[in-house]
């Protein structure tokens, strides 16, 4: 008979994982000072401070106040304060308000990591038998990553308000090299997506379900920031034959003229703002940083389309990284599905159920990841999701026909 | 060899036609006083006189401007005060200033609609054998309708402002009889949608393409009023559990705790307002003027969930009136389909291509018709579409699982 | 002893003056359509039904309703939605909803008006002997005079709204010949100012008390629209020095660039909305339809200043008609005070008593009169009020320094 | 003949409070974080940061950049980052977005200040023969004392937004002594207001003038947190009667209940959020942090009024600290006087001419001198302004009738 206190494989392997992505989150703020994590740049961003106390208010909420004994908040406050969305654990602090949370110091919220991530590995060595808390546990880390990436979009936001351009990281960015664009085209018929497998997943990527593809072309990579500056220069964001209605009244109500970190300098050259600071527009590497209306009118100014999920999914499945290029690593790719439940989805019960399912409306899925997004983050499955004029992430286009 | 000049059976029928539906837009304004007709309840509606004459300025603008030898528009302003949308056709007036327009009279606008009726009716004697004429009179009838019932719903919300609770019409309702509802099985499988036939269709119905259904049950008859009383009596707008996310902001910041037209008397009884006037809630007839959020709370609620666009389809093909009652003439049903382009739909080409493409995007499909749906206006490849907080129209409920 | 039934010859004056104001009100909105007189064009403005309802509402609400004996309402709904802003009377309609008040129709209110009329009539007769009476009916008198005002200019903005240009007036407007500005000295010191004599006034401009007032210098007519333009000409709207701080922001959010009714032709040539239609800007009358704000940067450019309401009195009972031309009847004069009570102000009790004391707030005083005020309805003592960036009423500039 | 080179006494005066003042500024922030500095709680307030970096800002611009050889700014984007609302200076950032600019830290903003202060400490050894270097250099330490009041009132209402509650200080707030309050007659007349002397003054309370003031009498003390109490238990701020207009739409919208600060336990007992955190309230000591509505509502509610501006100064000049207690160093006193140039009142030329003369728009005017006021801060001639909906200051209210 096993000893129960005896740590199984797979809790040693959840125990190092847990150890390696709770201290990536403290690694990404470590450029900061204290100022920059505490300030929230828009009502969508949060705080870098707020990212790390809300992911450890995710493992205390849902983890340790279940299993624990004699479990005692580090501090009552904190589960109001650090709360984002769930209703069913009572009321937040309001989330346009982030940025007002001078207390707790960031010393604090960092004592609040070590305490609770202290707690977690004591509860893996008590509860060495129990597969249902490495479920849970990677849940708490697969959310942490997604953090982990708004983290830095959100840092990247912040910083583009300051006259001053100031730089996330120091080192200078790669330059890309040109490559044509080709169409491959797929056959379609009926066809399996969503999560397979016994790994990890998020519930929206489930079940897996039948669609039927009509036959389409996908584009084997991204579309470049060159291409898009033709787009800009033969007057793209003035003519609204090219725009849906939405996207041009949010245009003309906003003054759009480039994507989001685009400027143009008094010489005509395009620059654009990034964790590396304001740099000079690489033509070649993918533009990034694009509503969903942009994206859809440059692909009508093009003549083609945005794919669907089902499109997308089908083909890179089929196809992979031999014939479809930059599907991971470079930016998000917008697709023309709305973010809707598959065939059977159901939300989990009680409050782990609010994860998913409650934003399935007006929001649209974007496949792939970005640079931003962690190493091991990404799948085939993986569906990522953002309102139509989000633009302040990673977010790219990918055409079809 | 025919003479040229000859009536076709086809124009014969086209005329015909053409008088009917014109006519019967006069009639919907008749029970109104030029006052009524003049009043915009909000930004979303429109005034009758608008409605009699933006449907004329379709006739004027996208047939006799094109056909008409010699042609010179009734009045140039209104051009441009009677264009709902089309960018292609140049500014507009703002829509949320149609109130405004005291000037044309109610009388001028009769006086174009009988001018451009006349003017049409010659065109069709001029060019008997031109197929594509009657196929742009159908689009402007077919166009014509749906203002008619816009009509009839935007009077209703006016109306519904004044304390006086006035009526459009003095007939009474007919009271609905209690009937069970039951669930009907489908088994689903690769399933056709959209248009087929060579009668009229709008272009959102094409192309006919094969969508995968996975097996599914729709419910037999609409949510009935006495049954949403339920869910307003269990709690239902107090729960957040029930509802999603973006439904939750907009019930708790409009304070909404019943349908748009419900008002509780202070005995505790409830009534609605309708067409003709305050009626005392039948709860035997279907629940109706719902946003897609109170749709989609109702559907939790009862542990089931809205069709999406393809199941609707696919069922009412299958299973028709005779299984399915309520499919049309009631009131729309939401489904959970955003509003989104067929495989292969292609907008036609100048300002015609306006009228669909461009809004597909954060509204949702509502299918089957309503009570102010004009006769003959029905099919079952028919796609209407609102945002999720559309209320005003005749909306409601059918359920799947 | 007198017969109290025998009219006196007070009130035999009173009842031919209540024939005549009544009389002017239905006489101004005789060249509208039943449509023109139901449409507001903005919160601010009021349609020209509810005007005509809501002076009635005035009789029948502070005369009928406590003198007539058997007092019953013409219509009990017309008490809430005629109500203005009196809370002590109960609820109202709101404030910016009164264009959707199809119903009652003009031809009813129009019927009230008729009913209120006689009634208050009758009531002259029966209370032959109440010099109360005379003076509430002189009240509702002067209430509804000031509405006769604000009539024509809601009318002049509604029209304004509509690309036809429609006129109110057919008659074309006199031209207004030059004349040279110069200023008139005075040398104030202890001054008395506000309503002195035994006829009507409101009862702000009470109690007469003394001001001090240093010397000053007052222009002896209006700016003229010509020297207005060449204060746009020189770019005073672009010049963030000539503004008040919260102008600057009015002028900036808002693009203005002239005056609200002025509109430059493709050739550059200045036209002005009236109500006589859009009429070249007439260069010699005074400008009229400005803002404090813009009232203000003008008197800065200058090198001058607005005069304050003691200063504008003091002036004017000094000098008269005299020396300081258009006082009366050409457009209301911006002064630099702010609308407070005067020392020792006491409100009437009850719901009469909101009359006046609860708006002294946030708004400026405008002296003098303007083409739209009914003849008799000026005072050197009279005290007209609007916040500084109201624009559509008839409003100009007299110089001080 | 003297060494131009020598330190005459009024420098070696103006030197030591130079540092005295420079000094105040830090030591009020030594209390916060790095994280507490820099951020804002709305766009009215700034984080203590911005005031930090602001007031040395207006050094360098307004006395080195003019007078200092050779003279290259700290850092040239300081000059946009910092500037408030001088339009002659050319951009800003925005106001709203203050609580961004993580960047300069607040180790760089203290660098600058010791830098600046340096330079100017040189300047005046160099220039010891100038009498207008001390006087522009008074102006701006003025300008720091006015900003060291409103960093402690941006403070509180900053961390009055943290669930935790937290203190600025620790220290126990003293209890105020019940006092019974009388009324004071005046008898008025001609009286003359203004700064009156040689020290230093704010243009706007020049120049001195005379003014009538009809006969008024004046309480001898501060309105109390239980006299206010009483009131919100009357119903205050549910009666309409008693508001000014544009104040009771503010409570409806807004929903106010109570003062700013002021928290009811479930026990009902009364709380205040201060700087020493969250305290019982205590009800002898004055009511503060409420707007000119609710202070004009009490009066109305105590049948008497608020003092204008000219009977406050009349006041305190005759009777002093001797009757009149509580002038300074309690709450600021509103008045119903609105923010206005005295007559022949002109702004300085260039950029130092936007210090005052641009918000003499609908601001009220406050008197007396606050417990956040720095010592010497305060005169009988002060003129404080604010819009009539502030809170968050030290406000109070001294009743008159």
């Amino acid at each position: 008979m096993r000893d129960p206190h005896e740590v199984s494989p797979g809790q040693a392997a959840c125990s190092l994982r847990f150890d390696s992505v709770r201290r990536r989150s403290l690694a990404l703020a470590a450029p900061l000072s204290d100022e920059d994590c505490g300030a929230q740049s828009m009502a969508d961003a949060s705080p870098v401070k707020w990212h790390l106390a809300h992911t450890t208010w995710f493992f205390e909420t849902f983890i340790l106040e279940t299993l624990e004994q004699d479990f005692k908040p580090f501090h009552p406050a904190f589960r109001f304060l650090f709360n984002s969305y769930y209703n069913g654990i009572g009321e937040r602090h309001p989330r346009a308000q982030r940025g007002l949370l001078t207390r707790p110091s960031m010393a604090e919220v960092r004592a609040w990591r070590f305490d609770v991530d202290a707690r977690i590995k004591r509860l893996l060595e008590r509860r060495a038998d129990d597969p249902q808390l490495c479920s849970l546990i990677e849940l708490g880390l697969q959310h942490e990553q997604q953090h982990q990436e708004l983290l830095l979009t959100d840092v990247q936001h912040l910083l583009s308000h300051n006259a001053m351009n100031p730089a996330y990281r120091d080192d200078a960015p790669a330059l890309a090299a040109a490559s044509p664009m080709a169409l491959i085209a797929f056959q379609g018929g009926v066809s399996s997506m969503g999560f397979e497998g016994d790994t990890f997943s998020f519930d929206n990527e489930l079940p897996r379900h039948r669609v039927f593809v009509e036959p389409f072309s996908l584009a084997d990579r991204l579309v470049s920031n060159g291409e898009f500056a033709a787009f800009i220069d033969a007057g793209g964001y003035r003519d609204p034959a090219l725009w849906l209605a939405e996207g041009w009244d949010v245009v003309t109500a906003n003054k759009w003229q480039q994507p989001l970190y685009w400027r143009r300098d008094e010489a005509g050259q395009w620059h654009e703002f990034t964790l590396h600071g304001l740099q000079r527009l690489d033509p070649n590497k993918p533009v990034t940083s694009i509503s969903l209306y942009e994206a859809d009118a440059y692909a009508n100014w093009r003549g083609m389309r945005l794919p669907t999920e089902a499109e997308w999914e089908h083909a890179a499945t089929a196809a992979g990284g031999e014939r479809l290029r930059e599907l991971f690593g470079h930016c998000w790719q917008w697709t023309s599905s709305s973010y809707a439940p598959y065939p059977g989805y159901a939300a989990a019960p009680g409050a782990l159920g609010e994860y998913n399912g409650k934003f399935m409306l007006n929001q649209y899925v974007l496949r792939g990841s970005s640079a931003a997004t962690p190493a091991g983050h990404s799948r085939l499955s993986y569906r990522n999701f953002f309102p139509a004029g989000a633009r302040w992430q990673m977010s790219g286009i990918r055409l079809a026909r």
